[in-house]
């Protein structure tokens, strides 16, 4: 773990200068560039790229905890420098010509829109690919975009099948779109491209990818890359939920305490709830971090055994962090509810935090009905109804 | 309820304007004039005012249904001119004086900050008041306010109580600092008063205004105002809040009722727990106004028995408006944490309502840890604790 | 309401004893012979009666309380008579010569079992009807039972159809299978029948009982007869179960006012929590009545019309009997689970109260998942899944 | 671990008798001989025993996994070999003399009733002490009982300490009062003693116990025993909560996966709000192990470092375990409240298990109100206000 505790230790020296930003984060509805920049320079971004490209192939249980410290200075920030730094993971699972492409220069950063929307139409060599692609977070610092998308494959009878493709800045434009009440920095906006032409090696399966058969698998000996895609792309929401409600705790024993401290004991026991909300929510947040700390445990023993893990591992840690993120966010809105008209006021740091442990559970991968549906099915053993997938 | 039923019709033609100011009001942080306007032509405001004024005086159940009506257009709206509206109850338990000086032009409208925090100095006959008075819901809109405050009572052996002042605009500045996350149009701002002179007649004791003890108290016939203060003033919070939670039913329906047409039969069974989430706000919703119905029969029945109500009374309905409040924010919230990432775009009335129906429950009459242990200690028959109250 | 009152306080003198025979009820199994006898003395039995069979045809909001007030004493006894009751009202919508049959002498009563799981085989003049007939409530006190079964219908092509046959004693036996941990004193064992013959005036549609179709519809012009089955059925199960709850108030009041006088201030402030329960119940429990309140209304003034309910009603009226009921045994659990181990003493009430209470929940009527499907599909306008009905 | 496995496996062969015994521990009202025979046989009572005296000393992460998969079989036989077991860390704290006492045969078993109500006598050599001591889960297994009293200590003027006393079982008879509605199976009757004298070698302060100045305190080597009272003497009661909901979740998952089996595909998705409560219970019940562990893992680290823990860990450690508890019982209740009225027969294994989770829940230790209480105090840097301890 002493690799984990540097990393912990470097990002820990930003997160002053992080936290200050925040306003300009929400402001500029983007990551400031100042702070890619320190957490790049903290080698943060290459903490799950492969040794061969200068990266520190740190595992789920050195890494997740970076990220919830991140979120507890700025959730925007720790959701696009976690997706930024996670999106090495799959990359590494990719044809060694596209590593080999991205990263010439191994701090360039790649963004994503993963849902599998658009069509592609296949052409000798590649394919031809069109279509708005939303949610890219943190695109405005990426070089590149992994964009998921749909196409027939003839070896399955022309099936459509979901692919992702690396594709470059310059085939695609963003759009200036990310209008929204909660993760405002992330600058989640909508990558635009207009027939690009997509070669061969920069495309791989998804189902490949997180089933051991895609393009770059066993490329890389490091004990994370003999995974499936999914549990490493997506860890670090509900890092980010837990992260904010983290700090929530902070800022509302800090508020209470001033209050508590000024008056006399008839007003101490008056605060009965208030302390009781404090006690509650702690608790909530210190079982949501501890069952994550054992999905991350699971995750990178399983990774190092060089198994993949099995369908009900996935379920397990696919849905369990929606479940830690739902308590976290439970744990926030307790708190907040708890906290008066004050908190509401544009310079509290509560609202922020609230809108935005909020729009963490907003994501598709914390929806907690798709979780309750793919789960039960999963224990009762019933097909995946690959409608909620 | 004839002349309620009027109001309702009357104010129902308003609703598509208000619908489309709701944007403004935002942005502007205060009530778009227009909205103000209209709800004064067609008497909204003039609700609670006594004939003599002319006002309408419509008894709580013929008035609170149109603010929870106003509420599913503009919650902010609502709001402030629902408190506009309430202050002329109170008004008519005050001096013959100051009513007729306010009520020399009928339209002319109130805005209040009520708690009685800043201290006045007694002089000859009246008061002089400074201090800055917060959360002034609609002051961009009135042309007095009604201001608490506390002063040292000779008779009482210099006993601190609390009193209300009736201060003209002329007395008063409005400092511009609203800049809150929920219920963005009431421009509930702060008005600053430097060493004002209010003379005696425009002063009424808040104790006085619960117990019938007032200087006008009996001055109208009308069957709400032989009445305490505080149901009064106070109702309309929880009907916005059930207002806003009545439209957000309305949003969600829709919005996967389209959803839900749009797939097949496979797509439909997954939404499942989608339409379990409308069923359920639909219950709590339903039960929150099934309650409150049953607080303005009461409250109306106790007026028109000219009897004041007991304290047992007082404290059901003031907690219960906080436990209706809270029932209807849980219903906005199951719906919107089932209404996925789109909901929180800028232009999506799913995210204002979420943030106006979670604001409406941060007013101090909508803390229900307030109300559980006011209401607790009441029906234990302890002794009040001043504190909470 | 002058004959509801009558009967309201009737009733209300018969408490105390069926407060005291609740043991007993437990002990039994079943409702002791004593309260139906001062049931029926009080005329309760005959409450929804047709006045031309010697009944009170009172209206639901007349009825419904008066179970609310025996459920306080003994729930068992309170859930057996209510059905007992309400049974009464299905029967006026059958032939009329099963109407003569039954109250030839008026006092008779009749249990069910409603569930038409077994099928019956037409022959001519009637059916052959054998099976299992489980949850038959109070049937150690009726002389009928009511029992719904299915059979090939001709006129349909020989689709199977639910219907309700009227059963005599004779023609079924008991069988002592009440062991259960709630309600224990419902006594709701099954009832076997053997190759019964039922002939044609005892049998009737359950679609057309709640359709206006049934044999004996328009026989009664009294205002509670042109109505569906299904509400006045029904409506007694969450009345039993807010009248738990309004009971289970009064008991944990009574311990913990003890308490709180018992100690200093210092011990009074340690109770917050207790008292903030019980506050937090009573909304819930005030919220769970007034929303039935409004049903009760609504269905009287319904069948006051003479025209059916609307789908919509049905589906409201059925499945916010299942919130209501919900929203009573939270409340109870909050008490139960803040009463500490003493409460669950054999000898002390409230283990019998929390355990009546959430058996309460258990009974089809009260499922709330299947409330909330079936309410969720019609808000949305999807065809009713029967699978959930 | 492996002596911890090695453990897990022996007691896992018992536990088909264990569960077999369930019925009978419930009638009888204590735990069947045979249980405690076979767990003695095993070893399990003297897990936390010094190797001195014939135990094993395992450490908190070996022993409670154990505590849990007993309760899965029969929640009261794991609630009471438990306490057996957990007492002997106390035992082990006290004065060598006792311990010779008490252990001259190793498989000597010790109840409780620790609460410290009653006042004893100090007179020259000890004190004398009577009085009925309630809740003593197991003494018809014991030999010997630890008894909280109080009394008052000239070194602190006569104040009021209290202190534990290990009495013989010839001194105390056992009433045979337990009558209950859940763990029926504990036995935990009440113990009367009459004037008994109890030399000072058998008496400890129970502040002494939990600051490492008990008169045993460092007697043995072992990793646990330098450590405080407190936790060791609890950390069985969440246990139990969390091994009942995990039973729980096999038999509601075997019930509704029958029942989805014998259906169609409609039928299945019927069910969907029947495997989403599995899946949400799943993941409330992982949570509350994880949390729990945690616990274990940090209590048997601070034993192991030899300092004991400071007043915030035993603050979250005590009140982390009522969260846990009442996390597990949320999830028994989720699953319970969605199994219908079947459950609730006398020989459906679920009934039990929810009136035993339910119980466990009752416990001083398990009470929320009290831990959020506590916790939030020491959180906010409050005294702790001893009436909450």
């Amino acid at each position: 773990m002493r690799r984990g505790e540097e990393m912990r230790e470097r990002v820990r020296a930003l997160l002053p200068t992080i936290a200050a930003n925040a306003g300009k984060a929400e402001a500029d509805r983007r990551v400031p560039d100042e702070n890619i920049r320190l957490l790049k320079a903290a080698g943060f971004t290459r903490a799950l790229q492969p040794l061969a490209y200068g990266g520190l192939e740190l595992s789920p249980e050195q890494y997740c905890p970076v990220v919830v410290d991140i979120a507890g200075a700025c959730a925007s920030t720790a959701w696009v420098a976690g997706l930024l730094a996670q999106h090495a993971h799959g990359l590494a699972l990719m044809s060694k010509d596209v590593q080999d492409e991205v990263w010439r220069e191994p701090d360039t950063l790649v963004s994503s829109s993963v849902a599998p929307i658009n069509e592609a139409v296949p052409v000798p060599g590649g394919v031809r690919l069109s279509g708005r692609f939303g949610w890219s977070s943190g695109c405005d610092h990426a070089q590149w975009a992994c964009l998921g998308f749909r196409m027939p494959v003839a070896e399955m009878g022309g099936m459509m099948l979901p692919f992702y493709a690396l594709v470059p800045r310059g085939d695609y434009a963003i759009v200036d779109d990310w209008h929204v009440a909660g993760l405002c920095g992330t600058g989640s906006k909508t990558l635009e491209v207009r027939d690009a032409f997509v070669p061969d090696h920069r495309i791989d399966s998804i189902i490949a990818m997180n089933t051991g058969a895609s393009k770059g698998f066993g490329l890389h000996d490091g004990g994370i890359y003999r995974a499936a895609f999914v549990p490493y792309f997506s860890f670090g929401f509900s890092a980010v939920a837990v992260g904010v409600a983290r700090r929530f705790l902070e800022v509302y024993r800090d508020k209470i305490a001033g209050r508590a401290r000024a008056y006399t004991g008839a007003r101490v026991a008056e605060s009965a709830p208030a302390y009781m909300r404090l006690a509650e929510a702690s608790h909530m947040v210190r079982a949501a971090y501890a069952t994550l700390s054992q999905d991350w445990r699971e995750i990178a023993s399983r990774s190092r055994s060089g198994r993949l893990p099995s369908p009900a591992e996935l379920a397990m840690w696919r849905t369990n962090q929606a479940y830690a993120t739902r308590t976290a966010i439970e744990a926030v809105n307790i708190l907040f509810s708890g906290s008066g008209g004050s908190a509401w006021f544009s310079h509290n740091e509560m609202q922020r935090l609230w809108r935005d442990a909020n729009m963490a559970g907003a994501h598709a991968y914390s929806d907690y009905d798709v979780a309750t549906q793919r789960l039960g099915r999963d224990l009762l053993g019933l097909d995946p109804d690959m409608a909620i997938y």
